[in-house]
């Protein structure tokens, strides 16, 4: 694999059916390639997770490329145009199953190293990977784990580049350079079940709760701030009543999420939710689940290095965006390391039919390769 | 069974297993009573129900007793002390389904007949009977058809009393003169699916529904007046989301229910209903289901009749009250009848182990007897 091409690194990896948290053998392909680079690989098993942390150079500052090995399910294999565990190329595309969420991104990021080892081979600093095999679906054995592992020995990451897919129309249009915080809470409202006949007999949970639903909806949590929107709040599920049509709920069941900035903390968050709950007098239960703090990269060299390189390559600048969900970026950036996400376009992932434009995957290469010297020459 | 006693003949009612909607003859032992007595008995068959209108005299005032010959489920038999369909006497009890709703009521009524129509053969305008097999199910084919075909001939009930079990300690310590009203909504509200991360391009029908169902919730429909208390509004069952965690879901769904007073029509609820979604502004279906207008008899002969009979029997005065569920007095009351409910003890109607005290089905036949004596002699 050592001389291959992108698209036959991308391949030899879409060919293996590694869907979370399977690695069926990624990583040690990953990790034969960059021995012969010169790199010192560390096989990192978590429960059911394998984790890779392989690094070329002692020094700082370390510059890592962060990705996952692991797919989501195909769906049904029928479904799809080409078999969903055997790239195809079709036209210009590449087809399969991790096309573009991520295996595409990883045999990117190997080709681009491969080159700058070739080209600077006494490169400044050092050349991380941080490569998981449980980024789709718990995420508790993954990357989380693995910076638990590097902070506990002080191994520090300098810049990151998550090879999430970030673009939308062309490789490169939309680079992450943060992401909004996440909490789920889970809030039971608590009533007296009882007959529509006899409602003095019975207190209606539902009843209880729109006053305070409503100003949660109507709250302003925050103004948001250059990079992010403001925080949001929706409501995804409510859930009350028996069936029947002539009894009053003793409960009623509300799961509801933040997506936030970061202009406000998950501990802010929580206490005016709590307010808001103890001011309509409520008796409630709530169970808060915490996602993920929100990050942001909003200056430094990694930013300029990655703006420079996508504008080299491409002819046209990129634009930073903080939009959508939560990536294992999350992880990372809270040590200090500066973080951003860039890879294929996203139009596909986790669908049928998952393919990327094969000259997409040898310009990333090119824009990775770009990043290095940059930063590392 | 025509020189029976009471007790005797809630026994040949109830060894009948007539669950909705079969009669399993208890129809046909009434009508051959009745026959006996001078009465002229007329089948109405309406799908898969049995009714009767049996009538003495041809002139007016018509007074009506009403009730139902079919009983609800016993559930599981073995859970009984004795069997359900087994009329036993435990102590002072009558043990069985039926006993107490209504083929308890049934019996007094025809005894109540007998004595009267033995003391007074020439006594004024008439007695009636409407019986129906469909009171406990969907009571589509029961009172109210019965009640269709006699104003299609004009002929009217000038009195009625509904034998259903009104009682709470003591035999005739309750009467219901009147019912509230019942009203139900279905109601959809419409918004737009899509994921908690992209909010803007999703439109959450729990945020947009709750300051609506809060304002219904914290309206004030009437004031009731003397007999009744205030309309009440209460949602049974709101449902929303896909049980996914970071989806906005597209629709909510509502269930509500009204139990509204005279001051009101379920015309003005509807309208009043639809003014607060449209001023909200949502986008929604909405199912109305009417299930009977509210009535009340607060003045009249029969209500002077019943309270003195009461008083006479028991010697204690008997108390006015519309609370609770709803009745077919909803389909008779609207003819322009005076309609009460006056029956047995309501503490174990459609629970296991259903029970009546015996001398109080004797004593319900003496009050029947002595308010058909005040208005027929
Ligand atoms: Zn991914
Ligand atoms: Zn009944």
């Amino acid at each position: 694999m050592i001389n291959d091409t992108v698209i036959d690194i991308a391949k030899n990896l879409m060919n293996r059916r590694s869907v979370t948290p399977e690695d069926e053998g990624c990583q040690e392909a990953m990790k034969a390639f960059l021995s012969t680079l010169g790199f010192n690989n560390e096989t990192m098993v978590f429960e059911d997770t394998t984790n890779l942390w392989s690094r070329r150079g002692n020094e700082g500052p370390v510059f890592c490329f962060a990705g996952h090995t692991d797919v989501v399910p195909s769906g049904p294999e029928d479904a799809w145009k080409t078999p969903p565990f055997t790239a195809t190329e079709v036209g210009e595309f590449l087809h399969g199953r991790g096309a573009a969420d991520m295996k595409g991104s990883l045999a990117a990021m190997l080709v681009a190293t491969r080159e700058f080892v070739r080209d600077y081979p006494a490169h400044k600093g050092s050349i991380a990977y941080l490569i998981t095999s449980d980024e789709e679906g718990p995420f508790i054995n993954g990357t989380t784990r693995v910076i638990d592992t590097l902070e506990a020995r002080n191994e520090k990451i300098t810049w990151c580049i998550v090879g999430e897919p970030s673009s939308t129309t062309e490789v490169g249009d939309i680079v992450k350079n943060g992401r909004r915080g996440s909490l789920t809470g889970d809030l039971t409202v608590k009533g007296i079940q009882g007959h529509v006949a006899y409602p003095h007999l019975a207190s209606n949970p539902i009843h209880l709760a729109t006053p305070a639903l409503t100003e949660l909806a109507q709250s302003h949590w925050d103004d948001g701030n250059a990079f992010f929107p403001p925080t949001s709040f929706q409501i995804s599920n409510i859930h009350g009543g028996t069936g029947a049509g002539n009894v009053i709920p003793g409960e009623l069941q509300v799961c509801f999420n933040f997506r936030f900035s970061t202009e406000v903390t998950d501990k802010q968050l929580i206490e005016r939710v709590t307010h808001i709950l103890d001011k309509h007098e409520l008796d409630y239960d709530i169970k808060w689940t915490f996602n993920g703090q929100p990050f942001l990269t909003d200056t430094g060299a990694l930013l300029d290095a990655t703006q420079e390189a996508i504008l080299a390559v491409k002819g046209e600048p990129t634009v930073l965006s903080t939009a959508g969900g939560t990536s294992d970026g999350r992880f990372i950036a809270p040590t200090g390391a500066q973080v951003i996400e860039l890879g294929p376009v996203n139009a596909t992932i986790h669908k049928i039919d998952e393919c990327v434009k094969m000259s997409d995957l040898e310009q990333l290469a090119d824009i990775y390769y770009g990043i290095l010297v940059r930063l590392l020459a």
